[in-house]
C-alpha cells in the first residue's frame, strides 16, 4: 500500500484523473460502471470481498439461498476493466486538503474526484447494548447469524422439557414493520409452519409465535395506507402476530420490553429477536461532515448539492444511503430520494456522469430520481407493489405481486448463473415447502449460552 | 433432555428397544437407514445440524461450492422415519455399565443397543499448537477458513510493496499428499493460474507457488505406484510444486521448516498452510476404551470384533473412521478396512443388522469389506481411478478418471437438488474457469493479523 500513496498511485505517470470509489454497494458499483470506458483510473476501496445483493439477503437469513448465490466478488466483476484498481481495505478517514483516503492500515491514498458510497448500517437508537440478543441484517455475517439463532432457536425448544421455557424458544419476535422486518417475519412463519413440519419428536414447530413489533401505526409505512392494510392482512394469513403502536424499550438476552401507546408495557420471553428497526449512515458520514463542514442530518447522512457533491468541494459526491440526497424535477418542488437500492444506482450513475462533465469543463447536472414505485415481499405468495408509471400508480398485492416481485429481484441479481440457481431454489422451495441453505456451519460456538441448555 | 433419561426415553412405554447411534457421518447416517422400517425406536445424535458430504469439502474450501450443496439438515433427512428422533448435542461420554450416554450439557440418555459413529478428526501429531496456523479440513468451518486464508492471501499480496514479503503471501503450502492434500494442493493451483487471472493490477496470481510437502516417498501411498507416478506428473502439469521426503518439524505464522531425508532442514514463508497431513479418530474412541476396556490402537480408533461390536459388550457397536476392524472374507486372512466413505457406509449397514439379528436372537455376522477401488481428484482434467472388478484392476488417470471420479461423487451426492446444482457449478466453472463461491462473509474479524498490513 505505501507504494499507492498520492505520488505513486497508478494512473500518476499517465496524467489521467485518478477516482476513488468508497464501497461496492449498488451506489459505488453503477458509478464505477458508468465509469468503466472513461479516460480516468479508477480505485475501489471495498471492507468486504463481495458486492451483496441486499434485497435478498434476508433470504440467507431464513435458510432459502446460499450466500454466494446473492454476492458477487468485486474483482470479478471489475475484471474486465483495466482502468479499475479494486482494494480490499477499510476506510478510517478522509484528507479534503491532501485530497488523501485513510485506511485503517494506516496507508492512504489520493484522490482527485471521490465517490462516497460507503451505505448504511442498523442503528439501535444510543441503545448498542441491544446489538448482543437482537442482531440486525445488513451483510452476509449478519444473516448467517440469524439463521444460526432461528434454527437453534427450535432445536433448543425441542429439548426443553420446561413448558414456559419452551414455548420462549418458540417465540421470535422481529422488531420493525419495514420491509425487512416484514419479509423476515412472513418468512420466519412459513419456516415454522410449514418447512419444519413433521422434523421434531418433542415440540410442534407450527405452534411458534412470529411477532412482528412495530412502533407506529401500521406497517409498511413507505407504502400507500391501502397496501398497508393489505400487507397486515397478508401476514396475518401466514400466521405472524404483528403489534402495531408497541414502542420496544429493553431488550435482553431472555426477551424484551414494549411499551404501548396508553404507556402500559409488556414483557415478551424470546431467544430470537431480529432487530430491523433502525437504519444510520455508515459513521463515514459524520467524518466526511466534520472534516469538510458539510451539515449530516440525524441519521448520519451527508447533505449533498443538487448535484450529489459536497458544499465547497465539487470533487468529493456521495451517493446511495450515505447520502440525505433531494430529487430535482424540473418545474417541481425537491424532494428526497428514498433509501432503496434503484435511487443508489442513480445516484452513482449520477455522480459519474457529474464528475466526467467537470473533467471536460462542463456543467454538472442536478440529480433527478426517477421513481418507479415500491415493491415489498411478505412470504409465499404474498407481496404488495406500488408501481410508479406515466399513467399513474398501478397497486396490486397477493400472489401476483409475489410473482412480479420475484422476477424484478431474479432480473436484477447479478450474473446470469445466480439467476438460475436462485430461480431453481425458489422453485424447489415453492413446491417442497423445503429450504436448500439450513445449514450451520460453526455450532459449538455459535451457540448462545441461554439455547444451550 | 431430562425428560429423556433412561426411564422417559422415547419407545420406552412400548417396550421396542432403543437404538441410539452417536453420529451422522457416513457410517451412521447408513445406519440409520438400515434401521428404518425395524420395530426399534432410533434417537440419533449429532453435534453439527448437517450431514456432510464430505468428500467434496475440498470444494467448500476452495471456493467451487456452496456449503448447502454438501450439506444435508439431518431432520430433513429423517423427516420420514417416525421411529428417529435427532437430537443436536454433543456427547461427552459413555456409561457402559448402566447402558448410558452422557451430553455435554449435563443430560443423558439410555439405550439397549449404541452404534458409536463419531469419525475422525485432524490431528497434529501432538503438536496442537500448529493448528492456528495450519488448519485441517473436516468441518464446514475448517472449509470457511481455508477459504478466507486463500483467497485474503492473494488480497494482501496485492497490498504489499516489500518483495520478499509479497512472495510469501504467494506461497501456499499444503501439508500431506494424501487424497485431501493432493485435491487441495491441485485446486489451489487452478485458483492461481486460471481463475484469479486478470483481476488484480499489482501482482500476477500465476506466479504464486503450491508447495504439496509430503513426508513419504509419493504421493497417494494408498493407490498403486504406477498411479501415484501419474498423479504427480499430473500435479507438476497443474503447477503444483510437490516436495516428498521432506518431514515439516515446524509451523509458525509466516512459514513452515521442513527437513529432508539427509537431515538438512529448510524453511518456507508462507501466510497459508493447510494441513493434512494427520487423521485422528473422535476423542470418543479412547472414552470408550477407558469405559469398556476396548484396546485402541496409535491412531485412537478401537478395536472391534469381527461383528463390529466391543470386546464383552455385544451392545455397543463401533463403525466408520472410529472403527480399527478388520475385513473378513471367507478362506481369506482378515484385512484392515481403509478410512473411506464406502468402509463407513458399509460398516453401519452391516452394525444395524447384526443388532437386528440380536433383537432377533440369531447369530451376528462377521464383516466383510467390498471393496470397489479407489479414486482421487488431483484437479481440472485431472484424476487417477483404481477400479476392483471381478476381472481384476481397472487403472485410469487423466481426463477420463477426472470424468469418472465426477459422476461416482455426484451420483453419490444427497438429493437431486444438489446433484443438479453441483453439476451446473462444475460446468460453468470447467467452462469459465471461474469459481462460484468466492466469498468471504466476515472480513474484519478473520483477517490474520499478518495477512493485514
Amino acid at each position: 500500500m505505501r507504494r499507492m500513496s498520492s505520488s505513486t498511485r497508478p494512473g500518476a505517470s499517465s496524467a489521467r484523473p485518478h477516482i476513488v470509489i468508497i464501497g461496492c454497494g449498488f451506489g459505488g458499483l453503477e458509478a464505477t460502471r458508468a465509469l468503466q470506458r472513461a479516460q480516468v483510473d479508477i480505485t475501489v476501496i471495498e471492507k468486504t470481498n463481495h458486492h451483496l445483493f441486499q434485497p435478498l439477503l434476508y433470504q440467507v437469513a431464513t435458510a432459502g439461498l446460499a450466500a454466494p448465490s446473492i454476492a458477487a466478488p468485486v474483482r470479478v466483476l471489475f475484471r474486465n476493466y483495466p482502468n479499475v484498481t479494486t482494494l480490499l481495505g477499510e476506510v478510517s478517514g478522509v484528507d479534503p486538503d491532501e485530497r488523501m483516503v485513510r485506511l485503517n492500515d494506516g496507508s492512504q491514498i489520493g484522490y482527485d474526484h471521490l465517490i462516497v458510497a460507503a451505505g448504511a448500517t442498523h442503528s439501535y437508537f444510543g441503545r448498542d447494548e441491544w446489538a448482543a440478543n437482537a442482531p440486525g441484517l445488513k451483510t452476509l455475517a449478519d444473516a448467517f447469524d440469524i439463521r444460526r439463532r432461528v434454527l437453534l432457536s427450535f432445536e433448543a425448544a425441542e429439548r426443553e422439557s420446561d413448558p414456559l421455557r419452551r414455548r420462549a424458544k418458540l417465540t421470535f419476535a422481529v422488531i420493525g414493520a419495514g420491509p425487512t422486518g416484514v419479509e423476515m417475519a412472513g418468512t420466519m412463519a412459513e419456516i415454522a409452519r410449514h418447512t419444519l413440519q413433521g422434523e421434531f419428536r418433542h415440540i410442534d414447530p407450527g405452534s411458534a409465535e412470529v411477532l412482528l413489533i412495530e412502533g407506529g401505526g401500521r406497517v409498511l409505512q413507505a407504502m400507500p395506507e391501502v397496501l398497508s392494510q393489505k400487507a397486515l392482512v397478508q401476514l396475518q394469513k401466514l400466521g405472524v402476530e404483528v403489534r402495531l403502536n408497541s414502542r420496544v424499550t429493553g431488550i435482553d438476552a431472555t426477551g424484551l420490553t414494549t411499551q404501548l401507546a396508553d404507556g402500559s408495557t409488556q414483557r415478551i420471553d424470546s431467544h430470537c429477536i431480529v432487530w430491523a428497526a433502525g437504519v444510520a449512515a455508515s459513521p463515514l458520514g459524520r467524518m466526511l461532515g466534520e472534516a469538510t463542514g458539510a451539515e449530516v442530518d440525524r441519521a448520519g447522512r451527508v447533505k449533498v448539492e443538487p448535484d450529489l457533491s459536497l458544499p465547497g468541494h465539487p470533487e468529493i459526491s456521495v451517493v446511495g444511503d450515505l447520502a440525505a440526497a433531494m430529487s430535482h424535477a424540473p418545474g417541481k418542488e425537491p424532494r428526497p430520494v428514498p433509501g432503496v437500492s434503484p435511487g443508489a444506482k442513480q445516484m452513482g450513475r449520477a455522480a459519474a456522469a457529474n464528475i466526467l462533465a467537470r473533467i471536460a469543463g462542463r456543467a454538472t447536472q442536478p440529480f433527478r430520481y426517477s421513481d418507479y414505485g415500491n415493491l415489498a415481499t411478505i412470504g409465499r405468495n404474498s407481496a404488495v407493489v406500488d408501481l410508479t408509471t406515466p399513467f399513474g400508480h398501478v397497486r396490486m398485492s397477493g400472489r401476483i405481486a409475489w410473482q412480479f416481485w420475484l422476477f424484478a429481484h431474479v432480473y436484477f441479481l447479478i450474473g446470469f448463473r445466480n439467476r438460475l440457481v436462485v430461480l431453481m431454489d425458489w422453485a424447489s422451495a415453492y413446491w417442497s415447502f423445503q429450504r436448500y441453505a439450513r445449514v450451520v456451519p460453526d455450532l459449538p460456538a455459535g451457540v448462545p449460552p441461554e439455547t444451550k441448555g
